[in-house]
């Protein structure tokens, strides 16, 4: 990798970080740049804009995790099995986060969701494309679900997966209130309310693999 | 009212509406009293920094809330169809903050607590203060639909109360995301899911009050 794109990526990965940590609106270029050890000639070479930077840090952190999301939802493991992993992973992210920032940083999408949602229409925009791409994924696994009996047969699949990425909001949300990923183990449990999982599928989904 | 105590409510005024609007950060106490009509002496007659006036605004929005959130879930009706009312009375209060605002403002207390929980402690304890006194009054409902019947026997009451909180969040995050308060209509029909509310029961909560 040369100096240049070198640059560019440590610029990408200190805003990731100061984003997280503080959102948007209350950081400066010239911050960005101190923390990544870049000149603030370089900023404008690579990014237009503070905005422009926000949306490579947002492509690049759903590149990440659309990966991870598309592995674990397309393993081998039966759908409900695959859908607790990828809850596992949601709570494991957050416990890792936790470890490197000091504090858990909680969804970076759920953040600038809620402080640029009536600002910056781009960066709105955006977010929308990778929720509504996060429940179609979702949406795949409660199809299959449904298919096998996994869940209840007058489930909307639509709109469970709509509900589930809720769930999953509203509890990242309360662990980054409370510094605790620990809200997020419930993700399981809820799910397989939302998902009206029959008695005997819950046993059964219990006993495999732990 | 007096010209005084007239110039601290006209602060407060413009400060929630700002603040729901574009957050904690993105304000200055400048736009804050040129919003407000007043001086900026005025402001440091009644607020010591930013910081105390967005308590003060968390504390009188709270007031008000709880207020609504006591009254409906004290009524007089079972305590599922009070869970109802107080779902429905959520998604109405962002139609209408849609209606005065242009868009859909979310929850003040899920926007607040999600930009400043890794910055300001002071206010990140407060809104735990406030998480946790919604999830106690929303308890309490929950411990009496489970002595009716009204919700499933295995249910753990304070564990779903915080189920419900973390999902009014979510579908609030989302409502503002996509500048749609129709996102929070599932709210009622994820409860009955997370409550394991008995079909029969579900057949009469539907009929009751429609």
């Amino acid at each position: 990798m040369g100096r240049t794109s070198d640059a560019r990526n440590k610029i990408l990965v200190a805003a990731a970080r100061l984003l997280e940590q503080r959102g948007y609106s209350a950081l400066g270029v010239a911050e960005i740049c101190a923390t990544a050890g870049v000149p603030k000639g370089s900023f404008y070479y690579f990014f237009e804009s503070k905005q422009a930077l926000a949306l490579a840090v947002i492509d690049e952190h759903w590149v990440n995790q659309r990966r991870q999301w598309v592995e674990l939802l397309s393993s081998d493991h039966d759908p409900l099995r695959r859908l607790r992993d990828l809850f596992e992973a949601t709570e494991e992210v957050q416990r890792t986060g936790q470890r490197e920032a000091g504090r858990v940083v909680g969804c970076l999408f759920g953040n600038l969701a809620l402080e640029l949602s009536n600002q910056t229409e781009e960066i709105r925009s955006r977010l929308e494309e990778i929720f509504e791409a996060q429940i179609d994924l979702i949406e795949q696994a409660v199809v299959e679900a449904k298919e096998r009996g996994q869940a209840g047969p007058s489930v909307d699949a639509r709109e469970v997966a709509r509900s589930l990425v809720a769930q999953i909001e509203g509890r990242a949300l309360l662990a980054k209130l409370l510094n605790d990923p620990g809200q997020l183990e419930l993700l399981w449990h809820n799910s397989l309310d939302l998902l009206q999982v029959p008695p005997q599928q819950r046993a059964a989904i219990d006993q495999d693999g732990d």
